[in-house]
């Protein structure tokens, strides 16, 4: 990493964050230093050539904040959602954008004349937690981010664990609950099933309709796309021992679903990340932690740290700069 | 890999697997051809002292059966049953041998002037299987191996995943069944509580003793130290449906915690093996496939190959051996 760094160590990484409400693109120096920055609303629905091109505007208004030009570029990561061609450069499917099959490494590569990398988004989060966060410096981090699904990464000897040609770590799949409530994914009894903040919201809903969580009822009414985590912690915090409970009781399944995790992938963090988890550290923490402790093995007690995630926003787009650096710099290292 | 046959073809490697009942000593020319082979009874139960000094015997005799002297070792593989210290090559605790923090490095190293490397005897089963079996050549391989209890391993791109000093891979520990039985871990309702070939000797035996199958009855009583794989196929195919329909639920339980698993790691290969499976390979390799699909999302489909293992006991101390060569040339290539 330190010979990475004088070789490249002249020119600046962009990193990319493609969500599904907005692009983020910052620029940063080779000891990833923050030089300047842009964020745009995504706009998925114009289509991925229109999309390219925000994406585009949005680099240049990056890099003219910082005040250098495309040629000081020494590479682009860009964090997209899955399922990627990560050999390829290729954004396969996304379906919250509507976009398919966008050559993300052969646009941006023509355009800016450096190499670029794609990652999963949740997998860039996790590394940029790995170099320089919550799991800095650990052998093994383990990545879960309870949202509308639960994404889970890890970073494995510095090294981004992924499937064959995309990412891996669906933690969000992990069967829990036999015959359990149905999952988007169309199985039964995923954790993400039970504890995703989109179940905890529907669960909380519920509650409020039946009269048991009226600070919840007052503040979002029973719409589950108004239920997000603050309002989730408003609600707590005003007295819903109902809301309290449901909270609990998602933070319970998953921490069993990551025992499981711990005992295959033996890591040495766990970071929780995540707006849920930002809302509630350390209610949900603290749950989480209790029922991994439950089940885990004696020979596994002690081993890991749980910890909340640090960068916020950063992790991604700080992370998928990072990620590009030592991609590029182990394709080096393999003369490819 | 190939300039590592290159250098180091010129010696012998020698496996060794050190097993709860007997002691297995292989050695393998540079190619991986075996030279010559010896077996022993372990008899744990003599101490570590005595257990060293039967270890180097059949060493010995394994190497004069190659018609081999010590000096032409290039390393020594061993496969022990965890947890183990890998960097220091230490034997931590093996309550099946009674044996304590053995230095199996330092002192087969002095004895046989040779490096020595120590690998968990899954894991080095696994690797056997990845570097010359069913799982040969892939980028990512999940071995799974139902006994007494279910052991699990996994080579990612060459390597053998491992925990920060041990193993990893409890694949019989994750949580699978809410409250469900009692595991020999102490925790309730891990894989291994229901899938266990001890979990369906012991229903195999409720069902001998309540007159559901009436061919192991007679074959075994209801003693389940007496009903092993063995056994369990013979009341099959006598006949006896309560028994199949024990193995079949237990593959079931096997096939939906595979399912978190090829969630997470993404392999191309999934090795099934051990006694229950060579036993019932068709009925066990059929269930747990049809469980896995059931479980699998849409986007894993396809992109693995259930298979069962194929070089039997060689599988481990050949795989050691494999494997002590691949760990000191990258520790060469590392310059440690």
């Amino acid at each position: 990493m330190t010979s990475t760094t004088v070789t490249m160590g002249k020119g600046c990484w962009l990193g990319f964050d493609l969500g599904g409400t907005k692009m983020l693109a910052t620029v940063w120096d080779g000891k990833f230093k923050s030089l300047g920055s842009e964020r745009k609303k995504t706009k998925g629905f114009k289509g991925a050539q229109t999309g390219l091109e925000r994406m585009m505007d949005t680099i240049d208004e990056a890099l003219s904040k910082a005040d250098r030009s495309k040629e000081g570029l020494a590479g682009i990561g860009v964090a997209c959602p899955g399922p990627l061609d990560l050999e390829k450069g290729i954004l396969i499917d996304a379906p919250n954008l509507g976009w398919r099959n966008v050559p993300l490494r052969k646009e941006l590569g023509k355009r800016y004349g450096c190499p670029v990398v794609i990652a999963n988004d949740v997998d860039a989060g996790v590394y940029g937690e790995y170099r320089f966060g919550a799991g800095r410096g650990a052998r093994c981090v383990v990545g879960v981010f309870p949202g509308t699904g639960i994404g889970g990464g890890c970073v494995y000897e510095g090294r981004i664990l992924r499937g064959r040609k995309s990412s891996c770590m669906e933690i969000g799949h992990i069967p829990l609950i036999p015959d359990g409530p149905l999952c988007g994914c169309g199985r039964r009894g995923c954790l993400e099933a039970v504890a995703s903040r989109l179940a905890i919201s529907s669960a909380a809903a519920a509650a409020a309709y039946r009269g048991a969580a009226p600070v919840l009822l007052e503040k979002a009414g029973t719409d589950i796309s108004r239920i997000r985590s603050g309002v989730l912690r408003a609600s707590i915090e005003g007295g819903d021992r109902a809301v309290e409970e449901i909270v609990r009781l998602a933070a319970q399944h998953l921490g069993v679903a990551l025992a499981g995790v711990i005992h295959l992938l033996g890591p040495e963090v766990v970071v929780l990340g995540g707006g849920l988890v930002e809302a509630l550290p350390e209610l949900y923490l603290k749950e989480v932690s209790h029922a991994v402790d439950r089940r885990i093995m004696a020979g596994f007690a002690g081993t890991f740290k749980l910890a909340t995630a640090k960068l916020g926003d950063d992790a991604t787009v700080k992370g998928v700069a990072a990620w590009a650096m030592e991609e590029i710099a182990s394709r080096v290292a393999a003369g490819s």
